[in-house]
């Protein structure tokens, strides 16, 4: 499983002051303790520090960078800050997100192609946020179909089929699972990611829901989370799923973790 | 999700020794905490206490019934035994188990006819437990068409399609819940109960592995558990799932979990 770490986002307030005050320790420790704790990635988002967007962008890539080896998801809903994240930096990063809204994709889709980068792709459409598993597959389909059309082979997109909240629409959850089968199965080679934690949104004990989402997922054929990697529960929750559906050759990351006392 | 409580367990020690000293008090108490707990079967399996099976499950199901107005689960590999307990039993109970074993067919399916009881149905034939979903989804078709031609009506078969441990087989936690998908959809009024502690065998962290395991069978159809009901982390997540699956009106049983502070 790839795991995409969260913790960088400037909707957490202590990361958005660390943006505000240019404060290279706070993003430097933080990418280095999410990387420790299993992560692929580190995401990277100062959008909500509503400062300098292309600015905080190419600090925060940077100060990332020093700390890390782990390339970065570039995460913004301008483009113009995604351009300013990939130009920053060194080697193949991920780019969060494009999504079958025609503006979107005809925005990011060239970042894409000239950074060799990997992409998150969304499913929504101009028409909004699909809630049938139906309307999930079809954007889908679309966004592969055109992602791969213009040279971008299927192993670097991540499709997420967009998480809604149970506590309002109470089987979104089984229209997600539903959608993430059939996503995989027409797209063996694409990969499916999620963010998982909107979920739980209104509801009390939420990582009890997230964990146990994520497992039901896994199952469904999720091979890729956005989440924080210092839970340690979220992080067993993601090594037992490995373990129970064979992608843990002799369970040695298993027990790896359980003698690293990491297991919970 | 229906739960069938499995601490009157005679392979537990302190269930034999109760059973040998003929310590109702013990029974009672056992049956009338996982009652509490959210049980909706107490299993009464006396076996392994080598003393007279007869005998000892006709007391035990006395002693439970005492305790509990829930129906038992009457639970033994000796037909004999099964007949005495469902003799001693007032009101339906259920019947562990039948299979697709010719001599096991024959001796158990009067008994469930006679008693109208509900019954497990484990995927086992004369030529071994099986280890492909394939298999299990044909197994458990004969015995499903064989019980509903004799009367059975499906919402009293419990298919049980058996948990194998990934330690030794990395594969059959697929195998297992690809069979229970398929069985879900060409037996939609059947039910599908697994037992799934036999998933962790070998391994570290068991309850861990357990509980992400229900997750997944949960998603994938099971709606009935043989477990035990005090196991706290187990039983937030049969209650996390069954919110997650749209199961759970207005999250009532969730929120209610919740405020009794009974989620971990």
């Amino acid at each position: 499983m790839l795991i995409v770490a969260e913790r960088l986002n400037s909707t957490r307030k202590a990361v958005a002051r660390a943006i505000a005050e240019r404060d290279d320790a706070f993003v430097r420790k933080e990418a280095r303790r999410q990387a420790e704790a299993g992560a692929d990635y580190i995401d990277i988002n100062v959008a909500a520090a509503r400062g300098d967007e292309i600015a905080d962008m190419q600090w925060a890539v940077r100060a990332a960078q020093e700390a890390t080896d782990l390339p970065l998801c570039i995460d913004s809903p301008n483009p113009a800050a995604l351009a300013a994240g990939l130009a920053a930096h060194r080697g193949p990063a991920m780019v969060n997100s494009i999504s079958g809204e025609q503006e979107r994709m005809e925005a990011v889709l060239p970042l894409v192609k000239e950074h060799d980068a990997a992409v998150v792709a969304l499913t929504i459409e101009d028409a909004g946020m699909p809630s049938l598993a139906d309307d999930r597959v079809r954007i889908a389909r679309a966004i592969v179909e055109r992602l791969t059309s213009e040279g971008i082979p299927p192993g670097r997109i991540y499709v997420d089929a967009l998480v809604r909240a149970v506590s309002t629409e109470p089987m979104q959850g089984r229209e997600l699972l539903d959608a993430m089968r059939r996503i995989r199965a027409e797209f063996p080679e694409a990969h499916l990611i999620s963010g998982l934690s909107n979920i739980s949104f209104g509801l009390p004990s939420r990582s009890l829901l997230n964990r146990t989402f994520l497992a039901m997922a896994v199952a469904a054929g999720m091979d890729a989370a956005i989440l924080d990697p210092l839970d340690r529960r979220l992080m067993s929750a993601v090594c037992a799923a490995q373990t129970l559906l064979g992608e843990d050759e002799f369970c040695i990351n298993y027990l790896t973790a359980h003698r690293a006392e990491a297991l919970e």
